[in-house]
């Protein structure tokens, strides 16, 4: 048997200042899930939203909704209200495509401000796709104007004055690393870019609605995001990119859609970037899928982050403890950091048998993921992860352990997972 | 009173094998909608597959959906679904980002092919945002690898041969104009292009689901195309982009987003192009919105183009006669071609009153559109148009230029129209 306290679980959900945000979602049936970080949960809000844009705007007003419901604004109306959870004023924000096409606009307008530097430093285990990019703009430019240089996460952190240097021109990380769930210290590390005259794009796709962030006061260059998350906007749902309002009167990106005009509806033959932020759009964006985002923002009203981060952090904490009291932690190393602090909203385990281990525990409706070589990770979303979910999840782990289940043959092929 | 035979055109439609199509839709109520060249109507399938997909797909099985319900191979699946609409062999369609993002993927793949060539022909009228793709590109590279000619399309028509020469890398046209609706003769511009060593980019905006494309058969090297249109795909829908198999073997484009990846859930952090036209997709597509248009591709099933292509021409020729008929043809001038072979689905007229006109009509409930200049511009979609749509529009526009309610104030203001 496991041993875990549900009743005093039970107290700790009863004097959640956050409890009351889990009802706005809809939760799969007996599962525990555990994959924020991956695709978040849909709130009722946001399915009322979209069967009322598909309906009542586009079925019934159709064309006339870009005006009649504001279809037209919404790429800047959403940058507006996720600019508030990631520490930026208004009109720096907005909502459009993906990460990757984001990050290729960032890093060539960054770039083209950072005349004579052509290097570009990132961690050698970021997200792919953003080192994607930089290869990608550095295979069209040559590297003489665009070279990727991959550092240890260990070593820019041990000495950021070795690595960051004069001859950096941009500096593009993710704050929270999507496999260790690693923290970086952002102001420091752009207070170091900074005093060598180096650029920062960070990524903020596993940051924002789980923590605070602070754009505008650490100083960031650019950031991009991802609405699909812990922003709960549905599957590949449009990301988010910020320009720091200095670099606005000089902004120059390449994929200069219609969207981006200074006045998109004069259909002039002549690009002429809007002035503002909505210069970072390319094409017509998707309403469907901006309006969910729209309506999963609403969940976030109210929300004290810095409320949000106590309780993300108090979950993992929990986590590790139920690990411990049922003789779990030996054979989960976590490789996350130890320290808090250093920390985002999630826990990764090495485990040689992860894969299988996964498989099990979402048989049991324990909602995990796994991520090669052989990590399980567990996120933790606070508008609607319980403390009680925390002790089922350890209680059914712990039945799979004991039991051996997940030796079960159906548990061992390994396949793709996203 | 307006002269128009109702009972004919009812037997029109009776006799139209396409009737039945129509109810597939949502149709506005009371509304004649002309504007399905700027946003198609929704079928009642897509409002059940977006439902479906929200709360069962989501909402449900979450982050399981990605592989139960077969997300990851949307943009391929739905790509596939619309090749046989622009004559393309299945393999080389894939649906994802806009038209514009796809335009600077093909235009930088496109030149990389041409090393040595630079120049970019385009028509001065064509969509804005295909000729900013080329000055945004162009201004990243520099003119010495790309720059833009634009010509008159009348000079292009006159003689091809003397603007498309060996100095051409590129010849980007869309087929349909979206101003006059002048359809283009592809393949003896494409003809004209590959016989002096250029590669042509089509952008199918306008032409996809009005009329039979032949992609493969004109040889063309690239296509772009639009699903909100005649496609139906829902506002802002994620768009297609085409790549004539010869091409995908030396296939290199810049956007390179994991799911461009040859193997995206590696999680390799050295970028290995996919070997397929899956080449083309860079982040995560929007599922919901992706969805939609999958769904709504369900209305061409059994659709024969060339019959579509007939009713299209019918329904433009029917709308002529009537203005004529009712004494509307002397002032409203038609700008498209008067040859049927060279139109798309659409009918634009030049009147000093065009915005204050179109605003009337679409008071009326009579959907079409104002582009600029001066421009009044009348879609037909002959999946849901029918004759006695024709005749109920020109009777109500009869009676708006009859009465001259279009000089009501509140017709007269000018703003912007999308």
């Amino acid at each position: 048997m496991s041993s875990i306290d549900f009743a005093t679980l039970a107290r700790r959900d009863a004097d959640d200042p956050l409890a009351a945000k889990r009802s706005l979602f809809k939760i799969p049936a007996d599962t525990v899930y555990l994959d924020g970080n991956s695709l978040g949960l849909l709130t009722h809000q946001t399915a009322q939203r979209v069967q009322e844009v598909v309906q009542a705007q586009w079925g019934d007003d159709a064309i006339k909704s870009w005006n009649l419901h504001d279809w037209v604004d919404l790429p800047l109306s959403v940058g507006n209200k996720i600019a508030p959870l990631i520490g930026a004023e208004p009109g720096q924000v907005i909502c459009c495509d993906s990460i990757s096409v984001n990050l290729f606009k960032a890093l060539s307008a960054a770039l083209r401000l950072q005349d004579g530097r052509n290097t570009v430093i990132s961690t050698a285990d970021n997200f792919p796709t953003d080192l994607y990019m930089v290869q990608g703009l550095s295979e069209l430019l040559g590297e003489q104007r665009c070279q990727l240089q991959l550092v240890d996460e260990a070593d820019l952190l041990a000495d950021p004055q070795r690595v960051i240097d004069e001859t950096t021109a941009v500096v593009l990380l993710t704050e929270v690393n999507f496999r260790t769930g690693r923290r970086l210290p952002m102001q420091q590390l752009i207070a170091q870019a900074h005093a060598v005259g180096a650029l920062v794009i960070v990524d903020l796709a596993h940051s924002a609605g789980a923590m605070p962030v602070a754009l505008d006061a650490w100083r960031a260059d650019f950031a991009v995001g991802c609405t699909y998350k812990y922003l709960n906007g549905g599957p590949g749902a449009p990301a988010f990119i910020y320009v720091a309002e200095r670099h606005l009167t000089q902004l120059q990106q390449p994929i200069a859609g219609w969207f981006g005009h200074a006045q998109p509806f004069a259909f002039d033959p002549i690009y002429q970037p809007s002035p503002t932020v909505k210069q970072m759009l390319s094409g017509t964006p998707s309403v469907l899928a901006m309006s969910a985002v729209d309506a999963a923002l609403d969940a976030f009203v109210d929300v004290d982050l810095q409320e949000l981060r106590n309780k993300s952090l108090a979950l993992s904490e929990l986590f590790l403890e139920l690990l411990e009291a049922n003789g779990l932690a030996g054979s989960f190393t976590c490789i996350s950091p130890s320290t808090t602090a250093e920390r985002g909203s999630q826990l990764s385990f090495a485990h040689p048998e992860a894969y299988a281990i996964c498989q099990a525990l979402i048989d049991a409706k324990v909602i995990a993921d796994f991520r090669a070589p052989n990590y399980l990770r567990v996120g933790f979303t606070p508008l609607y992860t319980s403390y009680t979910d925390i002790g089922t999840a350890v209680a059914r782990l712990s039945t799979i352990m004991q039991q051996e289940s997940y030796r079960a043959p159906r548990f061992q092929q390994r396949h793709a997972v996203t």
